[in-house]
């Protein structure tokens, strides 16, 4: 049983304290946040305060705090021999002020309240100074997710960046889609299949082997059809995708 | 009960003829292709042909045929009063070289052999010259998909279009993402829970609702540091989809 004492009231705690709860493998001893009203959900489930110095025994504190909060409120952390974690992507294992060992424990997926999530299926990447708080860290990740891995700090920042391509620059060609569907009576949901395939397909295919499409084929004129067809800023975009893609495809087939 | 002559023996003609020969409301009268040995599988299921001269009669002639080889096929199909279609979303209606009255029935999916389809969730474009024929398509399209559209020739090639950003292009954004996983030596497969829940989010919310990340948030400390993380093709990328990015919502919000 993996004792925890989670830090926080917002979207990820939310769903933490939720998982933690109900897990078997985990006891989650106390719950603090700055403000009590956030977190009066766990009333009657588990202990709850706002007051730091009413922190309790535990194996692991999470915080679950926004980013630049996490310095601040760590620095009050002034016990020793424990593992304060916290489970920002984007920031450093030493943001951690505290005077106690320090991990990170990430789980990459975006949260907020109303949206329920399940667990085993979102990854969690961690990271610790010590072996011994590594292989806690992985059996806390194991008890709630199939998917843990670890995750230094220097990869962090670079899965971060790679989770704006993916996600946030995706969205976008989503938002571009939907421009050019408008502009012309169509109803997007027409494409809302095909984006659902484009990403399914990564579960039976490398996105390298998955690519399609006029620039793959190197047909150019259907490429100058396209942009014919498109406003200067959609213009931009294909072009410079489109000579991305004949480079992926130039250089490594 | 619509009665369907199919042309072609390829990718998207192996689906359609499964799904035409399992369809209580479809009789799939007869298949040519120029080529026996592609529509073999049809044999003791429908009736077969090479011969463009001994095609029966049918409500329908549907061309699932490479698209330039649409305008040679059809000028061959000399009958009047006949509906002939093609398949293609690249095509204008009047790629069609034959006689009758004009049509197209456009499926928005990607289709190969290998690959089971369920064509009840595949979107179905339709467009004909009359408006009987555009009755009739759409019978037909409802017989077998739930999402059905009248989509004309100007219409479609815009689509096109949108399909080269919401596909081709969000491909390219995991190709990218991928690079920089393994640069780092982090497994891909992190982030594919991340990638379908992107997809899967335009269910519930609008692509322009849905963006998330640091253009959005016009926090150009992390975008700094991003671009510092990453090489020169990438850094044009991102520079150009984060100011596309901070135009999309500097302008509407
Ligand atoms: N949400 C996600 O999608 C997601 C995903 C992965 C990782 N994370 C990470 O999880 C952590 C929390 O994110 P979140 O989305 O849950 O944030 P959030 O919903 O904005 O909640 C922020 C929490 O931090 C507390 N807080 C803010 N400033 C504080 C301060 N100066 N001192 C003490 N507490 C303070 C807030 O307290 P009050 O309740 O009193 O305002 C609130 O409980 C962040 O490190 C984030 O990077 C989030
Ligand atoms: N596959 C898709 O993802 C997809 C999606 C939507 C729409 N479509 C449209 O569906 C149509 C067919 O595409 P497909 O992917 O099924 O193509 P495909 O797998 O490449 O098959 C092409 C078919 O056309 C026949 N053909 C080629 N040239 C011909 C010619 N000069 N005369 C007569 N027949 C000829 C071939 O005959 P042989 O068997 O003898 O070679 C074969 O049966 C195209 O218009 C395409 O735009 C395809």
């Amino acid at each position: 049983m993996i004792n925890v004492i989670l830090l926080g009231g917002g979207n990820l705690a939310y769903h933490l304290t939720n998982e933690f709860l109900n897990n078997a493998a985990i006891n989650l001893v106390q719950v603090y946040n700055r403000s009590l009203a956030s977190i009066s959900y766990l009333k009657g489930k588990t202990a709850i305060t706002n007051d730091i110095k009413q922190l309790k025994e535990a194996d692991i504190y999470m915080l679950c705090v926004s980013d630049n909060a996490i310095s601040e409120l760590s620095i009050q952390l002034i016990f020793k021999n424990k593992l304060v974690v916290h489970t920002s992507g984007a920031m450093g294992l030493n943001t951690l002020k505290s005077t106690s060992n320090k991990g990170v424990f990430y789980p990459l997926q975006s949260f907020s309240k109303e949206k329920e999530v399940n667990f085993s299926n979102i990854p969690i990447g961690i990271e610790a100074n010590r072996t011994k708080d590594e292989d806690l860290l992985m059996q806390l990740a194991k008890a709630i997710s199939k998917q843990c891995y670890l995750i230094n700090s220097e990869q962090r920042k670079h899965l971060h960046v790679a989770a704006v391509f993916v996600n946030n620059f995706v969205n976008h060609m989503y938002v571009l889609g939907n421009e050019i569907c408008d502009a012309h009576q169509i109803p997007f949901e027409i494409l809302t299949p095909l984006i659902q395939e484009t990403a399914l397909k990564l579960s039976s295919l490398s996105p390298f082997e998955a690519q399609t499409g006029p620039a793959k084929r190197n047909d150019s004129q259907t490429i100058e059809t396209h942009l014919s067809l498109i406003c200067e800023n959609q213009q931009k975009i294909y072009k410079l995708l489109t000579q991305s893609i004949k480079n992926t495809y130039g250089k490594k087939l």
